[in-house]
């Protein structure tokens, strides 16, 4: 799989806001709004169908292409939110991905769904 | 900006997942729900603030750091989803931004926030 | 169970709202975002349970407090968007039992989770 | 404002759910899903609009329809949830109304929009 080159979906994105005169609307609480609605597409497509069903979709074409779909307009609406919000979406994921490493430390968390907060405390 | 390195962040959470035994809570279905709370986490910061208020996040380092780790959040599982569902995020991305382009061409959607079914229709 | 007095709720609420000087913040579009990060919240709570242990929270008094109070968090923000809305939720909820009910005709509907979308044509 | 017969909601939502033997869809965990889509359908209707945009929805018999219907939706899967977890809406409802008096009080939360968390700390 290709790195995904942000700056050029970002510039992409922009121009395609520009054309249509969109920046208008997109604040970055109107953005976060779009990205909830996205979410709630996700949540439609899945929502009936059990765990199993839900893992099968990528063996099922027509699903799969609307999994895709929503997926990517999610993606879209989370690049617009890091542009607009001056944030580096790979320093931030990097970032995000080592603190979930300390928060939830191999030993302790194994098998365990429990929140951070629910866990038994490490060290001290 | 550095491009992102989808595979790598794939490896990353897979292993995450792995050393914890959280691959038994990961079908899609439930890595969907995981999304939408992130996405609610992420409404919840901007919620009572105006639009410009939600702009000036970008200059306010606590706000920032919040607004950062919510979007890295959402962007993780969003990649969890993907790569459970061999979703190749690039091209989906790059198709979805190309459909786009067609369902909301610049002269018709020009200034208005319509959605594509209340658009005027577009020639032949 | 008694009926709920919802011009009650409304007053309470709205006699809140009015004490903390609330009301500026609650504009319909702030209200919506934060029905969707209690939506988001009651998600949470489920995500990593099977269908059978989300079913069985009624019999776990501890997980069964935060289900209640996330489904009143949302009842309440319900309350407010349809007061501020002048939306009778009463005449509202019973239209729209009606409406899914021609919808989704019984000997069609059966057994499906099919959408009415893709739900086979029914009569003329 | 007629009180809400939730019982009598309850029982028709039931039969509905029964006649086209939708239980087995309808698990606590699926439900919370539907409602967050639904949540997702209201973000929607809103994403785009100005606050006080929104707060002329009801003014615009077409746009205050969309609205109401999502609205309605949303209490619908709420009073399933409630309904199939054993939850007696009015008691939660009243009971979060009362912990939200406590959570912000008058003199600290006045004009703030500062999470409870976020708040000076009251008395002892």
């Amino acid at each position: 799989m290709n790195p995904i080159d942000i700056q050029q979906i970002n510039e992409r994105l922009e121009a395609f806001a520009q054309d249509r005169e969109w920046n208008q609307f997109h604040s970055i609480k109107n953005l976060a709004m779009a990205l909830g609605a996205e979410a709630g597409e996700l949540l439609e497509i899945l929502q009936w169908l059990t765990e199993d069903q839900s893992n099968a979709i990528k063996d099922s074409p027509k699903e799969k292409t609307k999994l895709e779909e929503e997926v990517a307009d999610i993606f879209i609406y989370l690049c617009r939110i890091a542009y607009k919000a001056n944030i580096n979406l790979e320093q931030a994921v990097n970032k995000k991905i080592e603190l979930n490493a300390k928060k939830y430390p191999t030993e302790i968390a194994k098998g365990s769904a429990k929140k951070y907060s629910e866990l038994p405390v490490v060290g001290e």
